[in-house]
């Protein structure tokens, strides 16, 4: 048995149509109307293979296909259908179609699983105007209370509270979460770095993936005229802000390892030509595998921040986001996934994942494990991400006899279990 | 005769009230909905006082005092009613409402000029979305071809031409400008800086304006995730645009006069957390009164974003938006004032204006001239923006017996040259 690779590609190509730009980038981040238009055609789509299709409090989208056994536990498999902004069409979308592409295999061989079986596209996994990434699965994974995301808004002065109504959630249920029996967390990525292609390879079964520290970090000076304020005079908020994203560079290039430090979203106010700035608003990202390299790291960069602000006479304060830290996936998936890819005959590494992923906090309440496909050029986040139909394939066989190996694994394991206990 | 301080200070704070935000900023920019709103009470207020109203193809608003003679020619009062965002109350509006209020009190005393007296309110002074600042004058002086404006779009996707338009304007009349015989303008503005108030002084006769060069910078590297990119391979185009905000102060700083640079607006491409920036796009200004300095200050920094563009592995482009040389005041109407400053008794400095004003291109069409009021602490284009009534008060009288004076010393020339011509 198969996955049909035609109609996985034209599925691929269909979806990138919903929030497609001129020069090729998709731009669909959650709550956009690219998004709202993609979660309905998803939606029907789910219908028309005859899955049982929910939303839950945070708006992810579920479709379900009865298994076997009685007792409703269920193996998941999916990702994430938001992009961030000129984005490409495969980060997010690959897994979930994917997915959907394994289950519709399925139905069409007539097999039956033990388990359920459930496609899941995450709400918001990509960083976005509510400054929650991961926004979906870490929701479903318990770890939001109603109160921390009921004041939210966007720049536009959307409450996510509306924009989650609006996709069929109800933020006030959210405690609720998670509202099923799992048995294990599956998910197929691209993955957005140079590994793979320089071994040559289609896939990567990944150990585990780094951990990640955001800080809003708010730099405040006095805003005032550009020709009559003399230089000696400005406490300029974005020379300050600029120093600073210099140094994170610097900082993060001194470190010999795999870290990674970012300045990827930067806002100057009041922003005008003829006005020196007031304030500058960014985000501060820092991974690391290694806990202690990555703590000293940020103890470093905003020691920087505050010698530099105490230099130009500005206010500098911090706000911490994300302190995500870093997670093993399990075991047991991951050594069903390297005996499939060895009996496909698709030669794989095992490799961490760099960037976040709903599979992380999944992790925290079920098995999880994840499957990278080789990206081209390692570039992501951009219209020219790229993935190669043979690598999708191997890919997506590998994540579906996996599926089918786990399925009964977890299903003997149980019944042992079962047997011990009488 | 004198001005009505109270009903000219009870103005100001009326006009304030559109666009007023939570902290005491002004946020009115030309063609948002609160200036929308104060150009129609504007025009209400004009018609009740009896004036001839129109509205020119720029969306400029006049408004004419008919004098007592035949030949139509015009001094022109006024200012600009729009703000930078979260500005203050006095840039713009303080000019415009004084000419209001000293044609009220040519009004209420029944006293009639030989020349028309118009007031205008300038769209557009301030820097804003359409990247054109000074564009109700600039236009108003002839300096526009209507195709330099007709693709202009602000952030939105709203056409300049559209906005105009709303504001009772039509763009493609503009090279019909100037429609008007002037006979001389003079603006009142607050002066925005220090030296007023370093002299304990309220008023200063402005003899030039330093020029302005801006170009729009863009600087494009390439936009990756964050996590997976290392950090040798990444071309940040917000990192190397840091480095660039950072060199245009430390140039500025070097050259030993009152030249300034500034980036007071900035914007970063995709702009999300997780994204290494793939572009962004900045404005660079310099200010100064000498050509020579300003243009060796123009180089050196251009050649420093080069060698910093170099060193990043970014493209760079810089699309030039102003390049407005220094301007000199007509001496007729500084002698004029001067007189009437010594003989009101309001003791005062000669100064340049390190600020680009609607002034600066009526200059290029007619005798141009204008007044500077004390700023307290020298703030300007922020909430804490601030002139004292008392100064207001002298400024106010000294411009409207400058107008009683300019108003015969004119008509006296002309009658003294169509003599020599008979």
């Amino acid at each position: 048995m198969e996955i049909n690779i035609n109609r996985l590609m034209s599925d691929i190509e269909a979806y990138s149509q919903y929030g497609l730009g001129s020069n090729g980038g998709v731009t669909r981040p959650s709550f956009s109307e690219a998004d709202y238009t993609v979660r309905d055609v998803f939606k029907t789509q789910l219908e028309e293979m005859g899955l049982e299709v929910t939303i839950d409090p945070i708006a992810n989208i579920w479709g379900k296909l009865q298994g076997s056994r009685a007792n409703n536990e269920a193996i998941i498999v999916g990702s994430h259908l938001d992009t961030v902004p000129n984005g490409g069409k495969f980060d997010g979308a690959l897994g979930v179609l994917v997915a959907k592409e394994i289950v519709q295999t399925l139905i069409d061989h007539k097999v039956k699983l033990k388990h359920d079986l459930e496609i899941v596209s995450f709400t918001a996994e990509e960083s976005n105007e509510f400054n929650y990434s991961t926004m979906g699965s870490r929701a479903f994974a318990g770890k939001f209370k109603e109160a921390e995301l009921i004041d939210a808004v966007d720049s536009k002065g959307i409450k996510l509270s509306d924009a989650v109504k609006k996709a069929g959630g109800d933020i006030s249920k959210i405690e609720k979460l998670p509202n099923k029996n799992i048995a294990a967390y599956l998910e197929l990525h691209i993955e957005q770095g140079r590994k793979l292609e320089k071994e040559d390879l289609s896939i990567g079964i990944v150990d585990n993936i780094v951990g990640v520290y955001r800080d809003k970090v708010i730099v405040e000076g006095v805003a005032n005229h550009s020709g009559t304020t003399i230089m000696e005079e400005r406490q300029d908020a974005l020379v300050a802000a600029s120093e600073m994203v210099v140094s994170v560079q610097k900082h993060a290039k001194k470190v010999n390892s795999d870290a990674v430090a970012t300045v990827g979203k930067l806002e100057v106010f009041p922003n005008a030509t003829n006005v020196v700035p007031g304030r500058v608003e960014f985000m501060l990202e820092i991974r690391s595998a290694n806990k202690i390299e990555r703590e000293l790291l940020i103890k470093d960069i905003q020691q920087s921040f505050k010698d530099i602000s105490e230099a130009h006479n500005v206010k500098l304060s911090f706000i911490n986001r994300l302190n995500h830290q870093e997670c093993s996936f399990d075991k047991q998936l991951i050594e069903a996934m390297k005996d499939v890819a060895e009996s496909l005959g698709h030669p794989y590494i095992v490799i961490p994942s760099m960037a976040g992923h709903d599979a992380m906090h999944m992790a925290d309440i079920t098995k999880a494990a994840m499957l990278f496909v080789k990206s081209a050029n390692g570039i992501s986040h951009n219209p020219k991400e790229f993935t190669d139909s043979e690598d999708i394939r191997k890919g997506a066989n590998t994540l579906l006899q996996s599926l089918i190996k786990i399925d009964k694994e977890l299903t003997l394991t149980e019944m042992h279990e079962s047997s011990v206990d009488i």
